[in-house]
């Protein structure tokens, strides 16, 4: 029996992670938990998963849990100390880290002190201090396992390889909803254009990350940290099915690859039951002889400016990444809410990174600050 | 450095399979090897390789070769005890069992009893035997290595896996010269026609069991016995392509695929370098995006007779995969000749196992005594 911290459990992620968790009660507990604002959804998971300790973002919501459960077998805590006691609860053998935004990193670098797995759904976490975490799980020996399709996917054919005979890493990418237009084409899209993906049903702000490829260039990043390999050694591959989840080639050109249809239970459960797999709970067969077909085609980094940008804020290193990711945050908020067209978003990651003095060994307070003034700076841009 | 053991070295896998020892002479050393009737070849590859031991098919050639190379640094011998002392020879750590027929039966089990790895190119092996192997290799602790490319694409995705979390075997197959062709229009096909394999350039007899697809069934058997599968949970997935060389679906319906150019170079080398990967001389990084789209279609069992004749006596087990594979030779034979036309192929093979009494657990003796019937029962059906 595997016991289990979930963080963001009322997140896309989240639910299904409980999902995973109630499906094999035999074999995982959730014991400790966190969540925003969807206190609603919150409390119906405290009901039903009974967890020993509940974290929340803010007091009043820590206040109405208190008044709904007394002060009984549960504990309650709230803030940045919440998430923080949540995450190393106990004795929790896996941390499953499906906060979005940099809250998620300080709870992940405290739990690989205590030695607890990483299931890591948190794309900030490695993004902007790629170097940090993973200098902390090497020397505490704690696995990071990826919660995603595309890195669980090259995870699960690195099994039983050796890391030294790799020759390329390939990262599919779908090439979410515009995949099909020019970028002359992309100039009058809606924001409800941009919310239609073909092949994953995702929030907001990732299904825009998937139309302007910011998605798969952070991905690129994570897997530079996650797998130790060289930008000149990830490529991506537009694959419009998304059935080839992502791939491996090794130095003898043996190329090992992961298939599936689109269900993210099948990568939560692979990083909860590893080293082994687990039946999955009202899953799909893959079944390629109805699906026929399978697309490649070689990707474009001027149509997909902002994969081109994550590429070469990931070769500088240091702060870029993080410059990246909180000036795409930023934008991608301000194309949500109408303030700005699709094509404004790369150019306004481009002027933050151009502007931007690199840190190129930043501390994890050099990288909060530069997130800061990265989203400030980005701001005073739109508005 | 590995001492390799060849037998069958002027054959089409031997003569690969040697390309790869000599791309790595630090790592490989060719000390046993045997050849048939190709002397000329065989000779060259003594002067080039130098091994200790040679044997031969016939004490002609054993005669010449003693004239050639004198009686000095290597020992000569023929026949079947030359081919077992070839297998053992020394201290070798691998034997390639590349010869073509059931000849190359013995000396695989001999080898087994000697703690000699085996890597097996030899399909008779498994497909008549495979219930002897396999509990002679289970003793010795030996592993039994696939050569071939779809059973070493299965044995790539399972490393690192529990075997019991499969949920089922997916062999691809490219459906050979005559895939888009209906069975009504397999009437006049003329042997010129059938040898004319779209992917892979390969023997006469193999490529005719491509066009058949019988090719595809002594390999579920082989891979029955191979992988221990029972029959229901091994799939064959016509794709012509033959870029994804064979599949494991898991319980938790994730997918581990093997891809690559079509160079059988790959999982002989493999199959040497196990567990660990070598770089492949002159070899061929595949490029998904040059070749733009994957085809996959639903096996047709009514088509593709010979297939379902192979899962039928692979289920019934005992002699009937013996009797399967000897009345397909003998028919492929005929069919070479002229003598008798394609679709009479899967015709002869199906009487000769309607009218074969099944023993349940042969011995190699009551295998060979069967293999033997068949080809006579055969032959009297054809002339």
């Amino acid at each position: 029996m595997k016991k289990i911290s979930l963080l963001g459990a009322t997140g896309s992620i989240g639910i299904q992670t409980l999902d995973v968790i109630a499906s094999h009660p035999n074999e995982f507990n959730l014991v400790s938990m966190s969540f925003g604002s969807n206190v609603k959804s919150g409390i119906d998971i405290i009901k039903k998963f009974k967890p020993k300790f509940v974290a929340v973002k803010d007091k009043d919501t820590y206040s109405l849990l208190i008044d709904t459960f007394g002060s009984g077998d549960i504990t309650f805590h709230y803030g940045q100390d919440g998430l923080i006691e949540a995450a190393v609860f106990d004795d929790v053998d896996i941390l499953v880290n499906a906060v979005v935004g940099s809250v998620g990193l300080v709870p992940t670098l405290k739990a690989i002190e205590h030695g607890i797995t990483i299931a890591l759904a948190n794309k900030e976490t490695l993004v902007t201090a790629g170097h940090i975490v993973m200098e902390l799980a090497n020397q505490y020996n704690v696995p990071i396992l990826p919660v995603d399709s595309e890195h669980s996917a090259i995870y699960q054919c690195l099994q039983g390889e050796d890391t030294k005979a790799i020759d390329k890493l390939i990262i599919t990418a779908s090439g979410g909803s515009f995949r099909d237009k020019t970028r002359d084409e992309l100039k009058g899209v809606t924001v409800e254009q941009a919310l239609n993906h073909p092949n994953w049903s995702m929030g907001a702000k990732i299904t825009i990350d998937s139309a302007t490829m910011m998605n798969k260039g952070l991905e690129v990043i994570e897997a530079h940290w996650l797998f130790q390999m060289p930008y000149e050694k990830i490529e991506v591959l537009l694959h419009k099915e998304s059935i080839i989840h992502s791939m491996v080639q090794f130095e003898d050109y043996s190329v090992i690859a992961q298939l599936g249809t689109p269900d993210m239970r099948v990568p939560i459960q692979y990083a909860l039951s590893y080293p082994n797999r687990l039946p999955i709970h009202n899953g799909n067969r893959l079944n390629l002889s109805e699906i026929g077909l399978l697309h490649f085609e070689q990707m474009d980094f001027d149509r997909f400016r902002s994969l081109y940008l994550a590429f070469e804020s990931g070769k500088s290193g240091g702060t870029m990444p993080t410059v990246l990711n909180a000036s795409n945050e930023v934008a991608v908020a301000a194309f949500l809410k109408g303030q700005i067209s699709f094509l404004k978003i790369d150019e306004i990651i481009e002027k933050a990174l151009d502007s931007h003095a690199n840190i190129t060994h930043p501390t994890l307070e050099q990288i909060q600050e530069v997130d800061k003034l990265t989203r400030t700076y980005v701001q005073s841009l739109i508005s």
